[in-house]
């Protein structure tokens, strides 16, 4: 007998044989736990987590029952609160039916790579928060002035600081940290108006981060708010991809489980990034309450979520967001780790569900001062679009799914070690040849047991499917032809798939294919994007697009040529196409090291026009006729003749 | 066998016989505790909490087992947290060895009596806390706003009102609020800056709450901030009294406890201004989220405490706060249980002891407005002196003891119904009549057992020692003179004891009286303002004082008189003498309803001169001599001769 099991946040799924444990169970289905013991219940590195319920767009009901009864190997590593939240060992819980299973960022087995360093963006460092070096004269009789007033003339006299206020908690721990330091302290203050911690000595490392909410993967970079240094990176999934995978999915599950609902979101989101805020200030040795203050940019729906607003409004008409504008909030108000009294600024939205993250790409990437007509897109789950130049900007939204992240693809997976990241397809002699993170050479430089692809990443999904088309193995409706003699081309359950990888150069035991599925989610993703835009030029009277800023959160950057090939966007001469990583992590760090930068964030945010593409009645034609890919005008002469008349039609036609 | 028992925070003590229950002990010590099932411990009425440790002043170690086991039926009464607290059923627990007994605010007898309704103050009402209502258009297709522009927007159409923040809070829930409301709300506003509530429709219920956080007393005054009156008055013993009777004795409580003993002094204090919260709001039928404001005086070591300050360089020199001005936190940071969003507003501070009650009594009774060499004493356990006039202001402190409000003072009680609160002595005949609170007439004109009296409270206490030197019971020394012949006289344990009110005439089963201990006790206290004072006139070059204000929080007012007699203060002219109640509550309540009366009294802190008064050599010296009552010119005739010389000498000495 088998059990449907489900996996997230990877979304892998399948049926497993009864009596499986879930350890085994992940390595079927490609998901990586880790774990260091072997199944010995020793280590207790593989824990995850059962949820519970029905799921009905997976077609699942998942009870924690369905696995064998706890066993009192498992609680010498889950406690009784976790155990009551459905933690279990997955090397000790054996399938009895059904599961949805969540494996917890500390559980997986490798870190998503991101792959470029963010550049030296060129600013001036003029952060929101500072250190002042203070060295005070103890009081006396002569001189018994209260502690908080000593401090205030102090940073008057030597920083020209007037009239700050002080945070309560910092204000009570005052006289003592003042005694302690014997006088000589290191005032923090946020934004020249508010004393946020008193630091005995004279105390430098003052760290931010920002911090980029996407609809699937989170990324976080902590900086150093004296140098502007990108000091750590880390990238994690968002963890509320488990109550739905794009976001009219989460706030229908909001809207479904009133209260409860939108109280998981808002905590699984701060969870995650208080375990980024961990991992991030791990690495550089630092403590979470050196950092003072954090920069956050999503789409409205993930900055309602974050903030802990009902998302309701937002989901139906007029599509109302609760605020536009930035926000400051205490990190202790939001449960965030960071020092308590540090500040957690939130970047303004512009409408719909284009929000902070869009803000922060054109923040980054400055198109209200270009005179091109320019289209930038931020590639995620959801995508968004800006067009204009200095003559003013809109912006809007359409959902592409999470093909583009390496979600929801058969093989798909984050850019992580063991990720196939490039694809070249010879269509000269059917050969492959791809690059695999954490491999430095291409896989037809490398013996096979060196290779150990694990999966696709997003760019490599792009690649791959660019190649597919390029070589006539897709054609242009997107069907996977099977009628083409290739020893790469196999039958599947449905349709055919492409074995990208052979078994012998994996590490899962199994050829890495892309199915007709995957190159569905790939069109249905493009085709998004690409009628969006179409839609766009047509109420603005663009005749052309002369530049293209392909942005996105996930793994190395897109491929400009490969990207249009797919047809992700309108015509535009290859060299004005370029590719700019997390354009909208970029934006955050911009904010998190300039303050300057938040009033220009808002600027934007008011200026910038919005098009709603569900209302325009074109949206859907053209979103259907988009979901073609582009005609190759140069398909493969040694093919021809081998391949039926009717695909040579249709690929030219 | 006897065990030593004492009741807080009252500090009634005595020896009980071992077996008896805490019920019968508290009744034999003139404690007050609620019961209605008449020890059946049916009720659950009587709760006490024992304290458990070492209270060296007291002479006591209190251990929790020195009680008879708990039982199954205080079990019902209380849960296994208060058990752990130490929390009994009075009419169960059996003393088994010494106690320390702390009778909760709840278990009480009886409600102190706050005598006068708060004046008219006659001020413009113009609190911190506004709301305003508002008809807003909701969103549309071609009006999509978000929730908080379209609220902002309105807000500055209406009412002028630019540029408001709003508190994170009240912006989750404000896209729910105003959908509910139908678009019409009222929008609650702090200092014309921040929005900290939105309620559904025309909302007119705006509180707001003005403590006096005295070292004995705390009293609260809830205010209705529209038309500015007092709608409900309560007062609470400071739970605090439990770690020591004096703001000394508490700072040595939290440096030998660090941490722990801090913690506990504010959250006791949190804990009853919230207790206070409940009772003043359920008066008028109020839900504590519509209280939206407090305002906080109390001396320095009761701001620090109340704030969560440690106040260990208080207590030392050079005596330094850790702040003078007033500052603003949210109710919710500190753990106060109004409005979430409501501000609490913690009025300046002098210098040395020398606190926000000070800065409220000046703020109500403006004496630095005046011509005349003024002179203020507010009385309580810490008394705060004020003198000048528009010249300039000087203020000083000292420690007064807690007898002028009833506690420690044999039989001495809060201003409560049976609390005798005036007396007369009839030197002609030895008579004595008295008034006691709850019932309309004196003594002298009720049957015995219509008068009920239970103890004394603080201008009963002033009353008689008064009467008592006036008729020449006591001497210039302060001695009561057992050689008097007269049938209220009685030998006591230690010296003499003089009957206040009969057996008969009490509710408590024995005479009332007033013992050599407690003169000494109202000597020390009188001293301590007298010398105080003297000293001040000494530094200031004043010859006279022409005006004295008597200002005091607890019970009745001081009849003016009375306190001449007894030597409170230098000379002065009787009718230039005036009580005027609770003043610093007054600067409170006058902070609450108009803001710019904060401004005022930052100003009042900051220009107050201050004297420590434990550095002047002079005060102990005139602390010695300001022990004598003062001279009385007319010695009662009608006993002269009955009294032996040397004692007639002492009085004309």
């Amino acid at each position: 007998m088998k059990c449907w099991v489900i996996f997230q946040p990877s979304g892998r799924r399948g049926y497993v044989d009864k009596g499986k444990n879930l350890l085994q169970s992940s390595r079927e289905l490609g998901v990586d736990i880790k774990t260091l013991c072997g199944e010995k219940q020793t280590c207790g590195k593989c824990r995850v987590r059962i949820e519970e319920g029905s799921f009905p767009s997976y077609g699942i009901y998942s009870k924690r029952k369905n696995l064998s009864p706890f066993t009192s190997e498992e609680g010498k590593f889950i406690d009784a609160e976790d155990k009551r939240l459905g933690y279990r060992l997955s090397c000790a819980a054996r399938l009895q039916g059904d599961v949805v299973v969540y494996v917890p960022e500390e559980s997986r087995g490798e870190k998503q790579v991101i792959c470029k360093a963010p550049s030296d963006m060129g600013i001036e460092i003029n952060p929101a928060v500072k250190g002042y070096d203070l060295e005070l004269n103890p009081p006396s009789l002569s001189d018994p002035k209260a502690d908080l007033a000593r401090l205030r003339a102090d940073l008057e006299k030597r920083h020209g600081l007037k009239g700050l206020d002080i945070d309560y908690p910092i204000l009570i721990r005052l006289g003592d940290t003042l005694r302690t330091a014997q006088w000589r302290v290191t005032a923090v203050i946020w934004m020249d108006q508010e004393i946020i911690d008193i630091r005995p000595g004279d105390f430098k490392s003052l760290y931010g981060i920002a911090i980029d909410i996407g609809t699937t993967t989170v990324a976080g970079y902590l900086c150093d708010l004296l140098s502007g240094e990108v000091l750590a990176m880390d990238s994690l999934m968002n963890p509320q991809i488990t109550f739905g995978e794009d976001i009219m999915a989460r706030i229908t599950y909001t809207t479904k489980h009133p209260g409860e609902g939108l109280k998981r979101m808002h905590e699984q989101i701060i969870q995650s990034i208080n375990q980024m805020i961990v991992n991030t200030t791990q690495l550089i040795g630092a403590s979470p309450e050196e950092v003072y203050e954090m920069t956050i940019v999503g789409n409205t729906a993930m900055h309602h979520f974050f903030l802990g607003i009902n998302p309701e409004y937002l989901g139906k008409a007029p599509f109302c967001p609760a605020l536009h504008q930035s926000i400051d909030v205490k990190a202790r108000d939001l449960g965030l780790k960071i020092h308590p009294s540090g500040n957690i600024h939130v970047l303004p939205i512009e409408a719909g569900f284009v929000g902070a993250d869009n803000v922060g790409v054109i923040l980054a990437q400055q198109p209200h001062h270009l005179d091109e007509e320019t289209l930038i897109i931020d590639i995620g789950t959801n995508g968004e679009l800006v067009m204009g130049n200095k003559e003013g900007l809109h912006s809007a939204s359409c959902a592409t799914g999470p093909a583009f992240e390496g979600a929801h693809i058969t093989f798909g997976m984050r850019a992580a070690p063991g990720a196939i990241e490039r694809v070249r397809l010879n269509p000269e002699d059917d050969e492959v040849s791809f690059k695999v993170i954490g491999v430095d050479r291409w896989s037809d430089q490398c013996e096979p047991e060196e290779i150990g692809a694990k999966g696709i990443c997003g760019s490599g999904i792009i690649d791959t499917v660019a190649e597919m088309v390029k070589a006539g193995i897709v054609d242009k409706s997107g069907r996977l032809l099977g009628s083409i003699p290739s020893s790469r081309i196999k039958r599947a359950k449905k349709g055919y798939e492409f074995v990208l990888a052979k078994v012998s150069e994996t590490a899962i035991g199994r050829d890495i294919t892309i199915t007709s599925d995957d190159i569905r989610q790939v069109q249905l993703a493009k085709g998004a994007l690409y009628a969006g835009a179409k839609v766009m030029m047509e109420i603005l009277g663009f005749k052309k697009i002369n530049r293209v800023i392909l942005a996105g959160a996930f793994g190395n950057y897109i491929d400009p040529e490969k990207a249009m090939i797919l047809g992700l966007f309108p015509d535009c001469e290859l060299q004005k196409v370029t590719a700019v990583g997390n354009a909208a992590g970029d934006g955050a760090r911009l904010a998190l090291l300039n303050k300057d930068k938040r009033r220009e964030a808002d600027d934007i945010a008011r200026r910038v026009g919005y098009i709603e593409l569900t209302l325009c009645k074109d949206f859907a034609d053209q979103f259907a006729s988009a979901m073609h890919f582009p005609h190759m005008r140069d398909p493969f002469p040694h093919l021809r003749g081998l391949i039926p008349d009717e695909v040579i039609n249709l690929r030219d036609g």
